[in-house]
């Protein structure tokens, strides 16, 4: 059996692991919490610090292949890793290009990959030099994550909320969707790409509704999305799974907002949704076996189950029992010991023929299902 | 979060606990192999024996609930915990009718469920007595499990392999078909019936080739079936998940062979074939939680991967990765550390909306992929 480990224990890890039972694997975790989400999914898991050096060279010495489950692990020991035989995914290069926003962009740039204008801040002072840039958003260029770290400056008065660190200040885009595509890439170079993902916001709240599959395009849109995704994992050279997010602008251009190189929050529909989950295909790309596949079985909602505000302690799941009597409604908790405002908590999957049936039950579900402690 | 154990840790609570995954749960397995298929999925692992009166209750003590993967259980712990208040899925006295072949039979003949006619042996002496009644089929009345403990005997001259033990002597069915239903019973009595799964077998083999999900069965037959299946269940007056077999004879009668009080064989395909699938259910049986969607995404075969004559010890997997380009075709590797002649390895589903695609499929698996060591 191949030694596979992943740095991060969280719900990630625990939707990886779940996907690892049916095949014959070794699996480990490094893991800084040991009542993690992906904790005890594993034959071996080691209780330390993804971003430090000596623990995850200590950690990966000896396994196969390596994945994570966040970008900020510590690349040196990966690049050392590498030189004694273990395959990371994705490859450290690939890593080092997302790790940091400011590389990001200019991979972007370099790349001619359409992507929002920038320029790129050092410090406070860089910033307040931009006020003719705005409105604009300024995402700090290591270590951001979730809505970590990133900051609208709307006008000159919102400046002085920005990072006083190395960031980037990305002109803001005049946004018709929001779009992720996940994208497959085995080490032979073959690619799979999964039907494209819309993020439906709530107008009112303007905050996350829902994710629907397949996103709601125009052909010509859809195309721009393929392809314009694809250009951008083939550049990045890598085997792994992707996550391509994008705008597509109020003139339907398609614009890369950031790439995450792992299994994603806009894939997690794929594990009823599709023939071939993202933490599926991982696994087949981490084995070398072949790509599965990335078609809908059915289209598919999916609401993220956050924290409330206000609410923070042992996790309570109100109204679990009316969503679990929805039918084709698949409800996911991450088994997190502590919820807290914003948290992500689990995910709720539906499936359905008829969109107006996933909007309607998206909904009802949004509005049945809380965490509170 | 609730805590539930499983008495044994083979493929069943393996899959059992990759289903628990999507649940807020504690999980606990109690299993010999410190190396077998589940082990590594709960929370927390008790090195033990599942027939041993006082490892079975210190195991269960303080748990909400336990359920079992093999009948061969020390029931005498089960009922003292369950007078501590622990709920054990299927009920003992449930566990207790089918763990023993004599009083399985009584229970059908007493419940007026169609049955094939039977005689109770309690020696060789006895069975020798019984050669007007062949060919018949000798099963021993405690520990059988997976073809052990059962013996045909066709005509007078192969008494001599019948079992020199409490035993019944079940008359020799004309069979049409051999037929499986999975049937869920939530703790408020509510049922939910899944398509029932016809056992296609090869026929110059006797062999079991593949299983087929809908059965193909004419509509009459089907009701009967249900009908019969059902009664079954709600006679044992248990919540759970149950597989219940059944012969079709040639003239159309459904007969029920054997009743097993847990997740199944014949269950496996609803991971992907049903909405809900016989792991997800007993789960949400288990957390009183709403019944699932038991109706078929599409159309399903499976093949069993058995452990190939001949070769014993670490296995190997031949013609994984063709197996693994077949669209839709879906593995699942228990993880075992050795293979034997015989022994359950894994299995295979395929999707298809098509019964030819699922027959040409399934062949071209049984033929490409075995296990050796």
């Amino acid at each position: 059996m191949k030694k596979v480990g992943i740095l991060g224990g969280g719900q990630l890890g625990r939707m990886l692991l779940q996907a690892a039972v049916n095949y014959p694997v070794e699996t480990f975790v490094l893991e800084n919490d040991p009542q993690a989400p992906a904790a005890h999914l594993c034959h071996h898991f080691t209780h330390g610090d993804i971003r430090d050096f000596e623990t995850v060279y200590q950690f990966g010495k000896g396994l196969d292949a390596l994945t994570i489950e966040i970008e900020h692990v510590n690349t040196e020991a990966l690049e050392k890793l590498v030189a004694e035989g273990v395959s990371i995914f994705p490859r450290v290069a690939a890593l080092k290009i997302i790790q940091n926003k400011i590389h990001q962009k200019n991979f972007y740039k370099e790349n001619d990959l359409p992507t929002s204008d920038f320029v790129v801040t050092n410090s406070l002072h860089d910033l307040r030099l931009q006020s003719h840039f705005l409105p604009a958003v300024h995402k700090v260029s290591n270590g951001g994550y979730d809505g970590k770290g990133v900051q609208i400056i709307q006008q000159a008065a919102d400046i002085e909320k920005g990072f006083d660190a190395p960031s980037v200040l990305e002109k803001k885009v005049p946004i018709k969707k929001e779009i992720a595509i996940m994208i497959a890439v085995a080490n032979n170079g073959e690619t799979a790409l999964y039907p494209p993902v819309e993020m439906v916001f709530d107008q009112t709240l303007n905050l996350l509704s829902h994710q629907l599959c397949p996103a709601e395009l125009a052909e010509k849109v859809l195309w721009k999305v393929e392809a314009i995704g694809l250009t951008a994992i083939k550049k990045l050279n890598s085997p792994g799974i992707f996550a391509v997010e994008l705008f597509v602008d109020i003139d339907d251009n398609v614009l890369v907002n950031e790439i995450a190189p792992r299994v994603h929050n806009s894939g997690h529909h794929t594990i009823e949704g599709n023939y071939s989950s993202q933490f599926d295909m991982l696994w087949r790309i981490m084995l070398n076996y072949p790509l599965g596949n990335t078609d809908c079985i059915l289209p598919s909602a999916l609401v993220n189950l956050i924290g409330e505000d206000g609410f923070a302690g042992i996790p309570h799941y109100d109204g679990l029992e009316e969503v679990l009597s929805i039918d084709n409604a698949f409800v996911h908790l991450y088994g997190k010991h502590q919820t807290k405002p914003g948290r992500k908590m689990g995910h709720v999957t539906i499936l359905s023929k008829e969109k107006q049936d996933l909007l309607y039950k998206a909904n009802k579900i949004k509005h049945l299902l809380s965490v509170r402690s």
